[in-house]
Parts: C-alpha cells; sequence; structure tokens
C-alpha cells in the first residue's frame, strides 16, 4: 500500500469560479503562493472559458503566466473547447484537464453540447492535447449524481471513462460535482472504476455538500486511490451545478491524512495562512470541518505560552 | 452483512452532563419523546453518579421512573460504584453500562480509583448486575487516546475488553472519549476486538472533536459493528476528560447510514425536531454536520411552496 498522497488544488478554479467578488491576478498569486509553501505541489490552476460566462477566470492567461515555474508544481488548466485550448497552451499549460458531464442535461447546461456532442468534441482535445505533448486529464463530472437527471448508474461512469481513455486521457477525475454521493456510491462507482482502469490512474473529487466528503475520501484511498481534489478552506461550487456545494477541504483531508501516517507532504498550518489570505480576498469567511478544532488549539497554545510567559 | 443498524442515543447522559444549564426532568423526557417519536430505541438515559460532581444528573432516579416504558425502547444506566447501582435498580433500571478507562490517570480523574481498583469495583458490579437479570455494557474509555496520557495500545484495549467480557459484560463499548482517534485507529483497534469478540458483541462509541466522526463510524460499520453511540445535535463532552467535545451527532449517522441505505429506524426530519428542544431547555445552538446541508434544502423547499402557493 502506497503511503504517498497526491493533493490537487483546485481552490483557485472550482473554489473561485463561483465567488461574487473578482480576485485580481495577484490575489490569486499571493493564494498560490501561500498554498506552494504549504506543500501543495499540484493544482487546477484556472479554466481556460468564456469570461463572460464566468467573470473570475477572465484572468486565467495572465495568472498562468505569472505562476512561479522549475519548482516542481504541476498546473493543470481546464478548458471545454478549441479555443480555451488554443489560449491555454499560449499561457503555457502543460497539462489540460476537460470535463464531460455524466448526463444529457449537465452537458447541455455546462457546455452546451448533447452527451454524444460532448465526448467528440471533448475527445478531440485530448487527442490534440497527446500530439502536441501535453499532458491530458478528463473528468468524468456528476458522476455520483447530477442535478438535472438524479442518480448516474455505475455503468455510465464506466463506460464514460473508458471512452476518454480510449481518446488518450493520461487520467480520469470521478467527481462529485454537487456533493450528492456517499461512501456507499464511491465504493460502487470508484471501486468498478479501480478494478477496470487501475487505482494509480484515478483522482476523485468530492464537494462537502452533505459533510460526507472525508468519508468519501477515506473509502476511496482504501480502494487505492492516490490523487485527490480539494479546495483550501472549502471553497466551491459550480455556476451551472445548482446546488453544489463547497469542496472537500484541503485542510480537512490533508488533517485526516497526516494523522493517518499518510504523506501528502503538506503542513495544515501553513495552509491555515492560504485560508486567511483567501478569506481577505473574497471577503467570504472560510475553512474546512475542522476549523473549530483548530482554532481550539490555537486558543490553547497561546494560552499556555501566555501563563509561561507570567 | 446486516443492513440493521441500532443507533444508542447517549445525549441524555453524555450529551447533558456537561451542560451548564439544568435541564429538569420534564425538559429531559420532551427530548426523550421527541427522539422516540423519530424512532430511536435505544438511550443511555442518564447516570448515577454524585449529584455534587454532576449536577445534571441529578435528577437521574426521576428521570428513569418517568421514561415511557412498555415501548420496546432500551434505556441503560451509566455508574459507577454500588451506591450507583442501588439507586438505579431502585429507580427501575434494567440495564447498566459500566466505564473502564484505559488509563491509570484517566481512571483516577473519572473514580478516583487506580486502573487494577477500577477493573476490580466495576467488574463487581458488573457480576451483581448479571446476578441480579440485569444487562450490563462495559466502556472502554479513553480506548483511542487519553487527555493525559496520550497514546493507548490497541493491546491494551483488547486485554481490559477481555477482562470485562471475563466478568461478565454482555457487550463492550470502544469509547473514543475525546474524539483523538482516526479512520486508522478505528481500523486498528475495532478491527481487532471484532477479530477477537466478535462484531456483533461490539458498541463504538465516537467524538466529533476533529470532524472525523463520520469516517471513523463509516470504518466501524465495515468492520461488522452495529450499534453506535450517537447524541443529538453533536451535543456532548465529558467532565473530567480535557478536551472531549461533542459526540457524534445522531442525525449526521442516521443520515449517512440511511442514505447508504442501511435500516437505522430513524427519520431523521423528528430528530431535528428534538435539537430544536434541546436547543430550547440548554440554550445552546446544537447541530451536528449536516446542520447547513439540511438548512438549504428546508430554505429550498420553503421557496417552492411559496412559489407554488403564488
Amino acid at each position: 500500500m502506497t503511503k504517498k498522497i497526491l493533493i490537487n488544488e483546485v481552490g483557485l478554479r472550482d473554489g473561485l469560479q463561483i465567488q461574487p467578488k473578482f480576485v485580481p491576478t495577484n490575489g490569486k498569486l499571493d493564494i498560490a503562493n501561500a498554498l506552494i509553501a504549504s506543500g501543495v505541489k499540484s493544482f487546477e490552476a484556472a479554466s481556460f472559458v468564456s469570461p463572460k460566462a464566468v467573470p473570475q477566470m477572465s484572468d486565467a492567461s495572465d495568472l498562468f503566466k505569472s505562476l512561479p515555474k522549475d519548482n516542481g508544481v504541476y498546473y493543470s488548466a481546464l478548458l471545454f473547447n478549441e479555443k480555451g485550448y488554443e489560449r491555454a497552451v499560449e499561457a503555457g499549460a502543460k497539462a489540460i484537464a476537460i470535463a464531460l458531464a455524466s448526463t444529457e442535461k449537465m452537458n447541455l447546461a455546462n457546455i452546451r453540447m448533447t452527451l454524444d456532442e460532448a465526448i467528440i468534441n471533448l475527445g478531440k482535445i485530448i487527442k490534440k492535447a497527446k500530439n502536441d505533448g501535453l499532458d491530458a486529464r478528463a473528468y468524468i463530472s456528476t458522476a455520483l449524481g447530477c442535478p438535472y437527471e438524479g442518480n448516474v448508474s455505475v455503468d455510465r461512469v464506466i463506460k464514460l471513462a473508458d471512452k476518454m481513455f480510449e481518446l488518450g486521457a493520461d487520467k480520469i477525475a470521478i467527481a462529485d460535482t454537487i456533493g450528492s454521493g456517499g461512501p456507499d456510491l464511491v465504493e460502487n462507482v470508484v471501486g468498478e472504476a479501480a478494478k477496470k482502469f487501475g487505482p494509480e490512474n484515478l483522482i476523485v473529487h468530492f464537494h462537502d455538500t452533505r459533510a460526507l466528503g472525508l468519508t468519501n475520501a477515506w473509502v476511496a484511498l482504501k480502494i487505492g486511490v492516490t490523487e485527490f481534489d480539494t479546495s483550501l478552506g472549502g471553497l466551491g461550487g459550480c455556476p451551472f451545478a445548482p446546488g453544489a456545494a463547497g469542496n472537500l477541504a484541503t485542510e480537512d483531508l490533508a488533517f485526516m491524512l497526516n494523522d493517518a501516517g499518510y504523506d501528502t507532504g503538506i503542513d495544515i498550518n501553513k495552509v491555515r495562512e492560504a485560508v486567511i489570505i483567501a478569506e481577505r480576498y473574497t471577503g467570504q469567511k472560510l475553512g474546512g470541518r475542522i476549523s473549530q478544532w483548530w482554532a481550539s488549539q490555537e486558543r490553547k497554545k497561546a494560552a499556555s505560552v501566555a501563563s509561561a510567559a507570567e
């Protein structure tokens, strides 16, 4: 059993995209730098989509060009069409991610394509990326439930993932876009995907809408998954998926895994500094499930320092 | 795999004992009745301890005498000595629970006995209860970590549990009194205990101090455990265990298990009514991890009712 776990920070993309207050490029960089200082080695850093549809991502090119390079940190760019692909490549992206929703209606809502059209079009982008020597990851979004169509069969998710691998994807992310999945569903869907494709080729992406994010992550971990999407402070949501709430918080997952002896390479006290920076820029109170405990530990520490100083 | 899960509500005891505001007997009864209406079939209803040490439990006898009987609901009484035992029997208790802490220092803090003295004395009470035809359950408290001694070995917990079974206990509860355990530790400790004693003879008792309560419960469930202690609204703590925070919330566990197709017999919307009653009596804001999601669902429902009425 591997003990090394990769946390892919999606706060700059999935986390920020729904935030009403625009975070300027230098703010996004401040957040990224604080996360890198905490040990984060992988980011989905932005999406190259219509600035009209998602204004928060309008500076994706500037951000990508400014992110600190030559530090071993991996940055991927989410995109859905050729225009986005060209912009991402121009901005220096070395890895792309596309997202195929599991249902007809979610693809229509998210990218105005039917499921079949989406498979063809996103497949073309994957091929292009692989031809250009880029890394390509494919998300199967709404894989554990769709806000428009409800339950999604395991079979459907496996077939779509299979298709994306066939079209050249390096890794598949099983994404619970609206946090509708529980640990039993994770066992079924991620379990089946791991059997068919190998857990090392999977990423899991959970939202903590119903407080099941950590439990879902633990189940995926035990299946053998070693890469997890999370978002600092539990930032997150999707503008086209009603009901989507915050992503599983980076600090929550890193805390649970560090505590269990896994090597995430992440110092959660430093993630906290990044959360504070993100709070300043977004004007939102952020923080995962361990916030309360964390604050109580800090109060205790402060009290013991104060009493030692007396 | 059994799908029937028993939730043992400990809010009236573990939940209330640390609450500064005394909840009168009729308030405790209101909470109990609301929980029974939600489907709760098992309670640790009070502790028979010194009213000076734990004033909140001073009406244990009155409460036990007033609890609704002949409804198939199981009530246990926590106690630590013969005086408590006599009071519990006099009040009509048919089931008792004793708690043996896993460490020297925690036993001294909690019941002013060394570990060896505690084993002998609590063992005597178990024997007495079994001779009198009562059900007897033994808690191994601080089984996943002690506020005074830190880590506790798996071996120690197993030996103490073995001793308690030998002395006549019907079931053993593995209790994470201060919420210091994570899912890996649950796998080790509850896993070993299940192998040795059978999961059907175990109860698990988690605190949600570090937001790992649900994950821990899922791990125990998968080991085969079918009985879980929880507390409505996440009420809880222990006056003699610094750092203990709320118990795993009844509504959180019932929600996760119902969602996964297990049969808890509990309607979480009705648990919510009990939580509201408990908030009124304690003057505290209560609610487990799913509170936020729950509230958002209710807002949605209310909005759709309002728009249908237009």
